[in-house]
């Protein structure tokens, strides 16, 4: 049988669900598979998707992953879901909807709930988007919540980041108090078809308006009803517009550097990380100096100190 | 003069201010000044508000927070703001509101935006505990938008978390999905003036009574007014209820434990990160080893493991 890491690159989805899980549980086989799948990455498109809950994101990434597969192109879809960490389960409700993609072999899932505070939720899906990039898919979409800091450090891997309103009281003000509105390279309003639709598209015409640089280009603005698949296809243009503009100033090159580099820091964060709290010469001897922190005999500043100098030269 | 660790512990004002700034700026002289402050710390109270946004949690604390300051308690108050990691800046918009508390003395407010990939919002967060903490303060309010895994684990040092809620199509649902419902200890219905409120309440009761084991302590559920500091007082009460039974066993002294381990992991994070990132003979060499992963000569997890080697024994 082949390798796993080849079995990868030749697109089997067996292979690339067992890849991401060995990766997840930070497996040394899973840092010599991803040496060879590197190679090969570098090629799909990365679209972020994000916005309040509630606003209909999953439904807007599976019609969209549909409008793609029509052209032939095979999609990834990453999405993270806000469960707690204190489970460790993730509530899959949202993507029971999307499970009328799975039979089609163009398209891997992979649903991804909040991690450890070793484990770290960031590296983990930089290494699916590797995984998903190497198998070969032509379209990679992240789908997250846009409040958290890791949640809008891993949007920023995407070469196109759509952020998702939707028509109702506070939302728009929600949407730009959380920060996301910065990141945005195209706006959807979802749920065209409910009432105050009017209102937030003026708001974020104005607000357009406002921060668009003279002779910049200014972000478009998609209506769309996901449920329907309405607008959806005007989606796919505008996202593919943006990604032709990349390819014109070679931003699409950029953020692959971009990538590499957050990749290669999470890669270093968690070997350090896992070094320290996962081997247990250093656990039992990390259990002694909270000990010591408690009882107010040693600060965690001190303590710290003593750790690093067993490990670093 | 004295130095600023020990005027911080005097419960100075400008000097706590100082010594958070020089944390967040991961200063040599704030390690040097935290070991100062650590025999001091511990005895704070802490808690833990979390909810969605535009659930008024901001209003909700100043109120708290004035009614410890009527039982003669001093009060800090660290407020994280989900703003853009892109600009820096804080949407201060929610706190001007909280100005008038910052003419009393007794209470110290620190509004904290999230930070870059290397520092970290969650270790700035623990020092600005510990520094508020040896500074004297009787009860440390912790403010978060409880959507982001870096927001939830900061939670998690709380003492007792609050979980505000208000009436409104979706809200409670929406918490739930966040995962912030399982780790309340005490249920807030804020804003319970406006219509909805007898289904909200009636929802989170019957997820009260499910989730409540026989003979355990059931989850409080309690409804407030913030804005005319309506149920404020029966708050402060559950709290200060729930305080006890944590005195009762030992939990109090547990979480000052638990928080530790969290603050010792977070330096030893910083610190690694900041020694690879940070100092000037491995920028140059980490940016020669992006150039290779770019070009496919290098993968991230070899340029990873080049690294580690030499910063490791």
């Amino acid at each position: 049988m082949k390798d796993l890491g080849q079995r990868v690159l030749d697109g089997e989805q067996r292979a690339i669900a067992k890849m991401i899980t060995l990766s997840e549980n930070n497996s040394p086989e899973a840092a010599r598979e991803m040496k060879v799948l590197h190679p090969a990455s570098g090629r799909a498109q990365i679209i972020g998707i994000t916005g309040v809950m509630g606003a209909g994101k999953s439904t807007l990434v599976s019609e969209l992953a549909m409008e793609y597969r029509k052209m032939g192109k095979t999609v990834g879809i990453i999405a993270i879901d806000p469960t707690s960490p204190f489970t460790g389960g993730a509530l899959l409700g949202d993507r029971i909807r999307m499970t009328k993609l799975t039979e089609d072999e163009g398209i891997f899932i992979r649903s991804m709930g909040t991690r450890g505070m070793l484990g770290g939720l960031t590296s983990a899906v930089y290494d699916v988007v590797e995984i998903m990039d190497a198998a070969g898919k032509d379209i990679i979409m992240v789908e997250t919540v846009g409040v958290g800091q890791a949640e809008v450090d891993i949007i920023k891997i995407a070469d196109t980041t759509v952020v998702v309103l939707v028509p109702g009281l506070g939302d728009s003000i929600q949407a730009i108090k959380a920060g996301i509105m910065e990141i945005a390279d195209i706006y959807v309003v979802n749920k065209a078809d409910r009432p105050g639709f009017d209102r937030i598209m003026a708001e974020i015409e104005s607000l357009v308006d406002l921060t668009t640089e003279a002779g910049k280009r200014s972000i478009p603005i998609i209506p769309t009803v996901a449920k329907t698949g309405e607008g959806i296809a005007e989606l796919r243009a505008s996202v593919d517009e943006h990604l032709e503009l990349l390819n014109g100033t070679n931003e699409f090159q950029a953020n692959r550097r971009r990538r590499y580099e957050a990749e290669l820091i999470e890669i270093i964060r968690k070997r350090l990380m896992n070094l320290i709290f996962d081997e247990s010469i250093f656990k039992e001897r990390i259990e002694g100096l909270i000990d010591q922190i408690e009882a107010k005999e040693k600060d965690p500043y001190s303590a710290a100190e003593e750790i690093l100098s067993q490990v670093l030269k």
